[in-house]
């Protein structure tokens, strides 16, 4: 039997522990608050890194890899920076056999060692723009861990830009936010609120920071990627200078962007259910797997020939052929429903004889047969379908479970009884804010850059308001 | 001016310094022993990368990611492996704003914890063979650091593998050894001795250490990557068994393999010359430089054109257009050069007049003018020539500069008189070996794998010798 998964209905929390184990996404690590991300979770962040790598140079941006140690007068040298990270800092006190002179710090992010460099490295306005990004790991210690979402160790990709014009860096980080929005919803089917974070929730050394934010099937929000504006923060910190045009040393203005594989938990949480995963065929280790149903031996030759081929008219997917002799087909079934894979595609010697395959989604309750000869363009068309589906599914989920408000009461009460997103318009205020986040401990998740608008706002009498969503987070 | 650098000749190792530097792969970075990976660097990283990961992947195994903190017990846990890595360790102490409980040690390579691991997924006979591959960070403190050669903090693959059986495990390190060698060959174009270690070079753990070694062009000898048999050692050590056909319980046989940034080094110290970087066309970040020569304003658009549709008419490869206005031709050709892009094109108006293109290779002196309609053909075949004359070359090079000898005597003379490999037939015998290393600084390389003719050995009287090539190492 596949191992029994708890009802996301029954308890979700219980439902995303127990899964991620089970389908074998990851495991918890001896060392407390890190974790093992296994093959088939490994996989979905190389799907993640694929597309996204390949975005990130076709707008400019170059790899590059820097040290993960930094002296700790690096860190301190941004005091606000700090101030967000000390408990959070991993700290190594001896190599090499003895106590080093200044302790290194595990980078909790690069921003002050690629400074340092793009110091050294930019001169004049002919080095501008400096696009670069690094795929690693980083350490941010955590007392209470989650896999995937929270996790003392894990990996991302972290983006830093220097550019000589405001303006610039303002297009480059709106850019980013872009591509992190449409590899959401074009990749991960999962729908995004693309906004700006509000100055208590954004990142201390930026001027602004953007975020894309999703809703998980608790219809609690996931926070899936950032981008963030940093005008003159660090260069004039890091002493960053070019000569411009008329040869006059100027700081530039800077970008930094990241998502990790936080992605991989916002994957499981926004589209699973009851049964377990339900993978995007564009983010699917498989996109298809085939089971052979053997009912006796005399089959066996017919059946794996046909699945041989079919598997071979099918090469431009990822197809996972189960020929397991140890399992029953039902159990292969379940196992690859619990695992999220798009499509399940059997054959048996009564599918030969008819010509005919009977295909199943996942996505929806779907089983059907189709002619043989039709394999290749229906798996094309359904995958298709699938990933469509999921994603309008996001989307109806969203727009279902957001409730507009119009009085500060009305904006605590749907937050404190309602689960789901909470809009209104709020005048910005760190004071008021952070009563909200007493009284119901939801956040302000952003101001929707899609939504302009302004109106009497919701805690503040006789203020306008710009439009703004709220919602309890992961 | 394109900045001076030593020539080869003159100073290897200042060359190998600033080359490293001035064609922008590497700097230092403000912690003593760590480098960064600069974008043009960290390409040929990404290029090694994706032809390995690929091999790995059609070999069957599979990605995961590992914890970067190990527990110091489990170090502890494999006395002889610790002794071997002890002073090069780095030990994280604080996490989370206090004192840890127990050191954490960041991976010298992930063997430890992997196995633990391993002994939690593996149970039965049909959970073999594990075949796991990981790309990460790994830390060894060293005191007296080389950008890509030795630096405290590197880049590597290392995969793990477990078996049922010894002589599936053996098949698995061959082969992972061969698919280093075809990397050296066929894409690093570095001809490489594919050997077994002497029980003093082999890893600690292992129960045989296979190696590919290399010879750059001061002579020395680069071990390029390496593939152990571990035999049951950490299988026992670590507590992983599986219950075989018959329900008996076993100990797996166990591999693991791997290469390193240090291939970057490689690749430059076998391949440049007194002008810089010669790059094989597989592993060159840009394959074609496109050179616009613009003699005077009324020029331009012509000759803008002509390069946008030579551009385009070779997309199949990495193309730079290289349209600074700011620097002349000439300082570009050195760029370039000293960069080692393999092809150079030039456009000029009278080449648009002739119909033709000057294309110069980077690997001999040779610039042909070229009829612009053949650009594509031309440009395929010029860089498989390219990537075919640098393996030769390399090979040329191994093979005049390794002399045979039959005596102790000779080999210590040869060995420290002449730069080069030295091969002779020799007795395993650790203390034999620790004198050779004595009195020349050299080391036994490797028991090359095709040679498997034993005759008198140089060492000891009366005895057999297997075929073994020493020499002097990085």
């Amino acid at each position: 039997m596949v191992k029994k998964l708890t009802p996301m209905s029954e308890d979700f929390n219980q439902w995303y522990t127990e899964i991620v184990q089970l389908a074998d996404l990851a495991d918890y690590s001896p060392v407390k608050g890190t974790m093992v991300i296994k093959p088939y979770g490994y996989s979905i962040w190389e799907n993640i890194q694929t597309y996204l790598d390949k975005k990130f140079k076709e707008t400019g941006h170059k790899n590059a890899y820097f040290p993960m140690f930094i002296p700790k007068s690096f860190i301190e040298k941004e005091a606000e920076h700090v101030e967000g990270f000390s408990p959070e800092l991993a700290t190594v006190t001896h190599a090499g056999g003895k106590e080093l002179e200044e302790p290194l710090i595990v980078r909790p992010t690069s921003e002050t060692i690629i400074n340092h460099m793009f110091a050294k490295w930019i001169s004049s306005h002919r080095d501008l723009p400096m696009l670069i990004n690094q795929w690693s790991n980083v350490v941010r210690w955590e007392m209470r861990t989650r896999l995937f979402l929270r996790t003392s160790e894990f990996l991302w990709q972290e983006g830093h830009t220097a550019h000589a014009t405001k303006e610039e860096a303002k297009d480059e980080a709106l850019q980013m936010l872009d591509i992190y929005e449409e590899f959401a919803q074009n990749i991960a089917s999962v729908s995004v609120l693309k906004g700006t974070k509000s100055e208590m929730e954004k990142f201390a050394g930026a001027t602004t920071t953007y975020s894309i934010e999703a809703m998980m099937n608790d219809l609690k929000a996931l926070q899936a990627g950032t981008s963030h504006e940093l005008g003159q923060n660090f260069s004039k910190a890091f002493d960053i200078t070019f000569s411009d045009e008329n040869n006059k040393l100027q700081n530039p203005f800077q970008t930094s962007w990241g998502v990790s594989t936080r992605l991989v938990g916002m994957v499981i949480m926004a589209h699973g259910d009851d049964k377990g995963l339900k993978l995007p065929p564009e983010l699917a280790p498989h996109q298809v797997v085939i089971v052979p149903i053997i009912p006796n031996d005399k089959n066996k030759a017919t059946v794996m020939e046909e699945v041989d081929n079919l598997s071979k008219t099918l090469s431009n997917y990822r197809v996972l052929v189960d020929d397991r002799n140890e399992v029953s087909p039902g159990f292969k079934f379940n196992e690859w429903e619990q695992k999220g894979v798009p499509l399940r595609i059997e054959v048996g010697p009564k599918d030969i004889e008819n010509n005919s395959l009977l295909i199943s989604r996942r996505d929806v309750d779907d089983k059907q047969d189709y002619p043989i000869g039709e394999a290749k363009s229906k798996v094309g068309s359904l995958l298709k379908e699938i990933q469509e589906n999921l994603l309008n599914v996001s989307k109806s989920n969203m727009k279902n479970n957001t409730t507009h408000v119009d009085t500060y009461s009305d904006l605590i009460d749907t937050l404190n009884n309602k689960k789901g997103f909470v809009s209104c318009f709020w005048n910005e205020n760190r004071e008021d804010e952070l009563k909200v986040k007493e009284e119901t401990s939801a956040t302000l998740r952003c101001y929707p850059l899609d939504n302009s608008e302004t109106q009497k706002s919701v805690n503040t009498e006789k203020k306008q308001g710009k439009f703004a969503v709220f919602s309890k987070a992961y």
